[in-house]
């Protein structure tokens, strides 16, 4: 169990896209083509943690257009794999020249292999409830959810209720049309 | 638990759209298409609720072209919250207006934050099982389907029933090919 | 129940689209196309029956381009309410023109409101698990699978049993590549 | 029950498309676009076994170009079974001209009846939870995933933990970014 103190810390959190913000399926069109399905719910909340002075960024391999108008929508930064690769940066690097923070304050979330790595490092590491074996083996917090079905959600709630910043969030929602 | 009394006032019946009359699944398809899931069984129910006298509207942040078009599929209307907003009317304003109803008479259906509000200030509030836990606590109804699997058809079914209007849209069907 | 002497005499099958050899969703790509979610394990089956001597129809409402497709891949017929009521024949008046069958006949498969007065009519009426509560109250068959999931599958596989036609249908398969 | 002196002896994988590396359903738009929908955890696991020098080809009926593009993906083997035929070539004297392997060596996986002549053919054969009474009839393995939810993933870390090559590959994850 991930302690409310490290909770507190969190000022970033990544998010790997596929099977993280959509269901880790890889839907195929034709063979130029791609259909993403996010969560409809993630975005209010994403929203509401950037609104309270958090970071949140999405992470991923390839610069999908589907991705991109997501990340817009949801007012997130994204970083390509590929582009800190190039740079010769790492994630952890790149979190620390963007935003000035350490790993400490960085909670990453992922589902499979190629998320173990940043998972070790980062301050907190989750996974949703369909991440694979391995991941969840190092994951301080999995979800209920799995992709694609409110994992953001579920955790910016946690990181938000233990910065005491939740409440005022539904309640601005709740005051205004 | 909502009262006979209360569905028997209800003339209006508005539908937020993503996560109530489809599954709350963001899909996009490369940057500008997106894919939204309607539930078939809605459509005839919606039709029987408007053909006993009632009125249907679809409030909704975007014009998107599939809204527009499952819309006129349904013969509802739909209300676009930034033209509302452009015009500086309030969503009850223009249910006043437009259908000479009171709040009392309307049942308004939403799934998540953005709800809230008009929740609030319908006679009736519902929200799907899918529903995040901010509407389920302030919402009269709460449907046995989740978003995009009958919600529509299932409030519609008891409205008609509380106002006497079901056995014989049903019966329509049953004798006509 | 059924008995196996009403499904002896099965000639015809005849397949409501919507919700029966699909989910029942309507998804909508922008404002003119659609996506349809067909089960491939219905294709063997289907054919297999025109294989030992059936015959099935799709019966649909529009002349969506994914059907035509489908059912050319199904080796099935199509037909179109439109058209029907243009011709003023009624369904069965056409499958007894086509097929040259009673009603006794037929098995007719459909999931909601339209589909009951040809339930009504047809020798054997069946819903998929999936169907409304009017549409399970008049038929004799309700099968395991939901619309999209097989319910042809299941429904050929009943029919070629109690004709005793499937045997020889799977060992075909056995045998060949 | 599969022992684990076939399962070592596997070289070469060979997997039906839709229905096991696909959920099964078959996505239409209009009636030239077809969409499928692949499991994203398959991946980084097909890539594993050939890095470890295993053999994997997808077996497909149709060059539909999601398809091809998804094997490319996955960095796998397409055969098609019209060119075979052309060719006048059987699927295992094609494995065993590519691949310099016998039947025994082959794992097979297949959910439907089309699979189930070449099921009887190979060393293993394997089917998803998802595939037809017939299909797990003779088959060695019945995967927990249904189609598309990770068949190739499971099967694949039977194999290689067979082989003991299943460790070494999720350490060389967590140890490279």
């Amino acid at each position: 169990m991930v302690k409310k103190e490290s909770l507190k810390a969190i000022k970033v959190i990544v998010f790997d896209v596929d099977g993280v913000l959509t269901d880790g399926k890889i839907h195929l069109i034709n063979d130029e083509t791609e259909l993403k399905s996010f969560c409809a719910r993630d975005l209010p909340r994403i929203r509401a943690f950037i609104g309270s002075g958090g970071k949140v960024a999405l992470f991923t391999g390839r610069k999908a257009p589907a991705v991109i108008r997501r990340g817009r929508e949801l007012k997130a930064d994204i970083l390509f794999k590929g582009e800190l690769k190039e740079r010769k940066v790492s994630l952890f690097e790149e979190l620390e020249r963007r935003y000035e923070v350490r790993a400490q304050e960085v909670l990453y979330v992922g589902d499979d292999w190629n998320d173990l790595v940043f998972m070790k490092q980062a301050g907190i590491a989750a996974t949703p409830e369909s991440g694979s074996p391995e991941n969840k083996k190092i994951a301080g917090i999995i979800t209920q959810a799995k992709g694609g079905e409110g994992v953001a959600a579920e955790i910016i709630e946690m990181v938000m209720r233990a910065q005491g910043t939740w409440e005022r969030a539904v309640e601005y929602y709740l005051a205004s049309d």
